[in-house]
């Protein structure tokens, strides 16, 4: 509302107000993520509702039923703006939301479902309209509490997205065991490539304050199906596992409990030496292995349902078993067997790379995991991020996926955009986890996709799992920025069905956060599917990577070449010199394409068969090559630099026309932050194109904006206090 | 509301639900200060109310009237549930709240006000119901925008405490002139003692992102009248004075300008050298002069309201002019120098200590700045902490009050509670303010107390100031307990008025923040006036003081002796030998005392007339010396640390009936820290105790409750990620 002061008029005034600026606003619609329960407008439909839904009925008192009918609650008076009976039995209602889990069902109610039951896993949910004694009702059961309010949230989204909920009938389960977030948080409350303020973790006030934001978090990750999460950095503090503080972890995980979500620690391997008194850490000294047995124990009867260890060993300075002469399968079958008892897991993490390989960082986590195949214990998974570097904007899926039969491999996704803009950089990420996952390995043939190998499905895993590194801080609204929030849920909605298509997560998280106009859904999920190929296009086209300033990893520093190992140098990545651009990973280089199946190996290999986007990932190419588009390849970076700018710009001017759908504080924040992508895009842009034209001497394609900077200038800049840890 | 499944219950909604444990609910009353704007819910009230307020009338479209016409929509539409017509003339209409500056007002209006304006000065408001061309309205109104901002606010608060508005007549101005808030906020978003979460400034997306936090800062600055804040740490980053930082502060200082908010920063002394590529930071260096004229100049150019420079210089290691050996007085007037040009000022710290006087650190600012008295120019202030110590429990004013006739002294006081608990313990600053304000420090006779010494009537000083070292953080509710908040508004109160009672401002306080039933009211100001007490008897009773843990000054550490610089220990301070306890700052021991006026000199000075809150910080007095009340000091001690944990005992007690009154958030928030508050408060009476009784050798009174602990066991706690930076 603008304020004028020239004429009479009358302010209207809804129970709302809509001053973005003001406080006692409803501020919390960023806080409230895609659970915003927002009034059903269409009338009719809003009448459907309220003439399905009289009443709630919960079956069973747990304090996951308990919440499960909080959240109905909460949920429907919001959307139907009606009042409901709750009742223990259905007397002579009709039109109840029946809900709890097989072992509370009444006879009748079980009877309605005589085929369902095998269908679903112990987190899977059935929600279906039944007929009992002549009464329609909606049921919503599972074999557990917590798949019962998995079945909750499922048919709460019908609602949020305006679908009928006549004949429903729904019956899925996740595909995939263990769906964690991995806080990479210190105890200090900073977050490693945290771009949301400061850790949600408030280790000082714990145990005894709890902050209403863990049930809030624990709802958020709930209603997605993520089961898991991981409290505390994999650059590990071992004093997390004292008393002191696994005091805290306990009153979170009570926290977190009833609503399915297991808590999990980082453990140093160290930790024997530094808060266990002991001379070593080698996991074969018997008092190592007593010390971790009795570390378990003790937070077993703290947290009889402890999800186990995720480590960090021997990678970038962390301590592992490679410190006294073991492997990785030694160190992480110790911990496995420590346990075991109590059925915690392992997750131990193939991120390696040593500073004594000159070769090619690339194919290190390859070489060193791949001969353990079929070593490790049953209670390990070995955690695999999605590409052979580090979460850059684009990588070829990590050829460790389908090499590992006979070991469960759990994949380790970014959500936190370390390399992608941080919190001011609209980028739906989903869209690239999705290429990741549908990318054929070829390991059992063709259809052997990535997905196929984290479900277990290809050759029959059973441990299965996804991990994602966290993007959630104190900021109000979580994420820094309203739309990486979707970043969020699509982790969750992948890690539940690692086949759901990105433009589903978009459209559905669309709806379900900010309106289900079809205008404003339309637009967007084109400009979200979009976003993740401008980043590529403005950083790292056709395949370039690791580009980025050093250390904070913030804009662009293809000229850093002064790092003391070789391969923390963007210089060492794309090998720019007067011939050509790119790293040769063919049979004529560091030939890695080799660790692929040859199907898959040989299409990398040849430059001819090479996708576009992964050309300079795998070859070493001359500047006037000709790509397939007909322009010679230093026209085609230039022109794909450009582009990306100017699919930024096209996301501005989308988001401008969305102001009638959006309220006002997040559509600024949104505006705000997609001006900052704008300027950065450029700056990429420009940097990265005046520095590598020193090496291809060729002039700008006319379309290409020129820069009014130089070189200098861009190479002057310095970031010292970018987040970064 | 209880979830029940044992029997059919209709669950009756308003639009407000009460889930407090949910996101989709009024979480931002915590956020909301107390600028809450409850609905009046007495009908008759409420009418009168209604019929006295029919529209809004702004004179004057400059920002700050924008922004105060935006706080009275919000405001009153909430409150009264109502809508307004808003008009840029009187017309025929009747009952308009009609506010802009002198400037802007007709002559109808100005004839109205034939005698006020006079009373008040450019920061000052007249709200007054005047009648013209025979209809009644309300005018606010002042010299300037701000003035009329601040009136706007005052207003408001009259309704807010549902107070009658029928012929208003209120004048008031600022008696000091610099209020400002002191953010002890690094660059990387750490906060020194800082314990409400990270700082709010979001550097790294400033200047493009503005998060709309800041906004609301400012509304709650300018509704106390707090018109200046420092954004930076004493112990200063010169790059905050580099472009790439004054272009992120411009930023901010264009959000604050419309709520008369002038923006500080802290100037690291060594900045030429750090920054500026000099050789040397010396104060008499034609160069380094220049340099600063020149950053003056620059900062003046982006940001022409700009405050000036806090400065901490030759303190705990900070550079300054004794680096050169040059003196305070130098340092300051050359900063002093550069700022006079744009009407810049200088805060200039008293906090200093040397490791090389090993008499009394009590007594060290004084003596160092009372010499230069007279010799600062005219626009610097000299900063002074409240007390000669730092921040604790409990202090005497500090000497220097009084001791400077001819030089405008600045009061420090801190609002983060670094020594009373952090965030957890509710502690009701205003009444250590009030205090500290109130002590008669004898400069000029009797009645010259420390208030006319910072408001300048004392000795007619024409620079006067009031800061107060900031408790806010990232946390959704601001200060990690919304009970602190009411020592962020005590401290703008009494930065207006100095002579304002802290019992007015917990009355107020609370009824704004929470609720004006008068049980809620009367109990809850009882409990935050006797907070301050409890405080000082479980911490540091009867004078003792700096016994806390060292670094993080966490939970008691009277034990601790090993500590580089002797007046870093504990030890140091309380002085505790098997002939008795506390520091003799009598003209037998360190003379401290001298330093006050003779008439308060004597007092202190003498066991019997020494005050017995402050008996341990003059005297070291045997343990079996007798008391005033007739105990024995070592009784004394032990019951005043027992009568501390019950005090926190009784404000549970007092919390838990206030339910009716509290929404269930903050409710719980508080009730989990009261409990935390509880088990500190016992914690540092049986540490301290223990620690204390190996010298005294005698038993506990009986009323003192007995620890299971032992020494040992309190000496071993360690708390590595305690808050502290």
């Amino acid at each position: 509302m603008k304020y004028r002061n020239k004429r009479v008029f009358l302010i209207l005034f809804t129970f709302c107000l809509s001053w973005n600026t003001f406080a006692n606003t409803p501020k919390n619609k960023g806080y409230n993520l895609w659970l915003q329960y927002e009034t059903v407008n269409n009338v009719a439909l809003k009448k459907h509702y309220q003439n399905r839904i009289q009443g709630l009925m919960p079956l069973g008192d747990s304090q996951t039923i308990q919440y499960a009918y909080k959240e109905l609650e909460l949920a429907l008076s919001a959307m139907l703006d009606k009042a409901f009976i709750s009742v223990d039995n259905t007397k002579n209602l009709n039109n109840l939301v029946v809900f709890g889990s097989k072992s509370n069902l009444t006879k009748e109610f079980l009877k309605a479902l005589p085929n369902e039951f095998h269908k679903i896993n112990d987190e899977g949910f059935i929600i279906k309209a039944v007929s009992v004694k002549g009464k329609n009702h909606i049921l919503i059961t599972g074999k557990t509490d917590v798949g019962v309010l998995y079945g909750v949230f499922r048919f709460l989204r019908v609602i949020q997205m305006h679908r009928s909920i006549e004949n429903l009938s729904m019956i899925d389960s996740p595909a995939i065991q263990v769906r964690t977030l991995n806080h990479w948080d210190n105890l200090d409350r900073t977050v490693e490539r945290g771009y949301a303020g400061s850790s949600i973790w408030d280790w000082h006030r714990l145990p005894d304050y709890i902050d209403s934001r863990y049930i809030d978090y624990a709802r958020a990750n709930a209603s997605v199906g993520i089961n898991g999460t991981v409290l505390t950095n994999v650059n590990a503090n071992a004093l997390i596992l004292t008393d002191q503080y696994l005091e805290k972890v306990e009153a979170l995980s009570n926290v977190f409990r009833p609503f399915g979500i297991k808590v999990y620690l980082t453990a140093r391997f160290s930790a024997p030496i530094e808060i266990g008194g002991l001379e070593t850490a080698d996991p074969y000294n018997e008092d190592v292995k007593n010390w971790w047995a009795n570390k378990a124990k003790a937070i077993y009867e703290r947290i009889p349902d402890f999800g186990g260890f995720l480590v960090k060993a021997n990678s970038e300075g962390q301590p592992g078993p490679q410190n006294y002469n073991r492997n990785h399968v030694d160190g992480a079958n110790m911990l496995a067997n420590a346990l075991k008892p109590f059925g915690g897991i392992v997750m131990w993490r193939a991120f390696v790379y040593s500073e004594h390989d000159v070769t090619d960082r690339a194919k290190q986590a390859y070489s060193e995991f791949v001969p353990y195949d079929g070593q490790f214990k049953d209670n390990v998974l070995v955690q695999v991020k999605n590409g052979a570097i580090d979460f850059q904007p684009r990588e070829p899926f990590h050829p460790m996926f389908g090499a590992m039969p006979k070991t469960p491999l759990m994949m380790e996704f970014q959500i936190t955009q370390e390399y992608l803009g941080f919190s001011t950089h609209t980028v739906f990420l989903p869209k690239l986890y999705e290429e990741v996952l549908q990318s054929d390995t070829y390991a059992q043939g063709k259809g052997s996709t990535v997905a196929k190998v984290i479900d277990g499905s290809l050759s029959d895993v059973k441990l299965t799992g996804m991990a994602g590194v966290s993007n959630i801080g104190s900021d109000i609204n979580w994420t820094g920025n309203v739309f990486l929030q979707a970043n969020w849920y699509g982790f969750g909605r992948l890690a539940w069905n690692p086949n759901t298509s990105s433009k589903t997560i978009a459209d559905e998280w669309l709806r379900l956060t900010f309106s289900n106009n079809n205008n404003f859904v339309d637009a967007l999920t084109t400009m979200l599917i979009e976003s993740r190929e401008a980043v590529v296009n403005y950083m790292t086209p056709l395949g370039l990577h690791h580009i980025m300033g050093t250390g904070h990893h913030y804009g662009p520093g293809p000229w850093v070449s002064n790092l003391s190992r070789p391969e923390w140098n963007p210089v060492y990545y794309h090998k720019a010199d007067e011939h050509g651009i790119g790293f040769n990973r063919t049979h004529s280089g560091s030939n890695a394409v080799e660790q692929y199946e040859p199907k898959v190996a040989n299409m990398f290999n040849d430059v001819n068969s090479c996708p576009g986007e992964f050309l300079l990932w795998f070859h070493h190419v001359p500047w006037d090559y000709k790509l397939k588009n007909g322009e010679t390849l230093w026209n085609g970076i230039a022109l794909k630099y450009q582009e990306g700018v100017n699919q930024v710009k096209n996301m501005i001017s989308i988001w401008d026309k969305m102001k009638p759908y959006v309220d006002e504080e997040r559509f600024n924040n949104v505006k705000m932050l997609l001006s900052i992508q704008f300027k950065e895009a450029k700056w990429w842009r420009d940097a990265c194109l005046l520095y590598f034209q020193q090496f291809s001497k060729m002039p700008l394609p006319k379309t290409v904006d020129k820069t009014e900077q130089n070189l200098d200038y861009f190479m002057s800049l310095e970031f010292p206090f970018a987040p970064k840890d």
